[in-house]
């Protein structure tokens, strides 16, 4: 265990408890009637632009904004790797820009569904879906030893939902260590965080491990089919077509992790026992 | 308890864990490497049409597609009570039509915003905050021996959840009755069910509670407070903005409800303890 408490099994990026414009304190009453305090999630909306078109408003605690627009971007199949130019917030506004050299083949795309089909939702779906085409994850052993292992260090570490709950919280991992933990209000904004930060840092998918709060949904198979990830974990739960997509693209799927309890769904040849 | 068990405290519609296209079997492996066997809950897009507009595409479990449309587009202030004419589902096609007698407003208002902004997300979003402009939600009493009786009815209840996890419910209740009990993958698809129905059967939201598995975001809150309902319970917490606007409508926000214990942050004075 003394590998687990040492400097480099810190991660890179975590939730940060302390930074007090993600929480705010709020005055109320228990079940006897009692004037209790408390902190809460802040909830806030940001729009992501890329060049001159706004694509979405998502409701986000408002940490590392500029990773989420990445990250959103990239997941929707609009922004490969090391084709944004320049990643722009404005505070007042709450609006990132994120800037490529030329117009890209998205905004093009986008302008001509919505003039068919009167709104983008269903249109940025499909192109999450059109990403997983022919897509299949790369080998990889999953040691059921360090799953243990990293949900007792997630579960143990500071964080915002430790702090004041209601929060979903994803974690890029390897080996044992968590490197990136983000969390958010939405499930969906916290891994789009991690996959703005390997955006970011070119990191590569293959050996690593995603970890998160949330529910096993096929939203959140894509985004990790998509980032190239080959092992999800949670402690949730799973949706039929989210196992469904798992077992298509060959992604490893862990689900309802409680201490050393767990069910594998999909792409259980990856998972190694110890002997 | 008598009352609580006797037949008028069945709810008028409810969850039915035994309609077998609403989970799927599948098989996997546990933690110790042996085969297992469960059901998962089934996740399908459905599109929204108001007349000849795609509004939305929504992921839901596939029940009540009609009520889900229904309470969606009231919910998003793009359909009042009495305005539809015809509820339309092609089962095949996974559409629902919403039908009224002239074009309404919102298809105009959707067609000009996406024109100048690319994307109708932000927009929608914004129609729910307009909705509350003046807002003002009806006095009422709410007593704290009925919201314990509700949670004990609720989560004792044959549901999914208990079936199959991985899905939220609302409720809607009355007195120490839950009245129609939603389930689904997506916390927004279970209330605008219960949405669906209140505007079909033209309930009387003053007297109402809802109930919900799910956290107490901003989302959640906008659309209890334009489904006219005054107080709002939840096992699960808040965020800070949830709790603003509920302030400012002056709606009762009862969180972190579990056993006989409770966290109250807005409109407190309605709540009455037993003598």
């Amino acid at each position: 265990m003394a590998e687990n408490l040492s400097e480099s099994s810190n991660p890179i990026l975590g939730p940060d408890p302390a930074d007090e414009s993600l929480t705010r304190a709020v005055v109320g009453r228990d079940q006897t009637g009692r004037k209790v305090e408390m902190r809460v999630i802040e909830e806030r909306p940001l729009t992501i632009y890329l060049n001159r078109t706004e694509v979405v408003t998502a409701m986000t605690i408002g940490d590392h904004p500029e990773l989420l627009a990445l990250g959103f971007l990239a997941n929707q199949g609009m922004l490969a790797r090391g084709e944004a130019t320049a990643v722009e917030y404005d505070d007042d506004l709450a609006v990132v820009v994120v800037r490529t050299a030329k117009e890209t083949d998205y905004e093009a795309k986008l302008a001509r569904k919505v003039r068919t089909s009167g709104c983008a939702v269903g249109t940025v779906f499909g192109d999450m879906m059109e990403g997983l085409e022919g897509l299949r994850l790369p080998e990889a052993r999953v040691r059921v030893a360090d799953l243990y292992a990293l949900a007792h260090k997630i579960n143990t570490m500071p964080s915002l939902y430790l702090e004041a709950g209601a929060i979903h919280g994803t974690v890029l991992c390897e080996g044992t260590r968590p490197l990136v933990y983000m969390e958010d209000v939405g499930r969906h904004n916290a891994v789009d965080k991690v996959a703005g930060w390997m955006l970011q840092e070119g990191a590569n998918p293959a050996n690593k491990v995603l970890y998160t709060t949330g529910r096993l949904t096929s939203e959140m198979v894509i985004k990790c089919a998509l980032m190239g990830i080959p092992a999800l974990v949670s402690r949730s739960g799973f949706t039929a077509w989210g196992v469904e997509i798992a077992q298509k693209v060959g992604l490893t799927l862990v689900g309802r992790m409680r201490g050393e309890r767990f069910i594998c769904l999909s792409g259980q040849e990856r998972l190694e026992w110890p002997e």
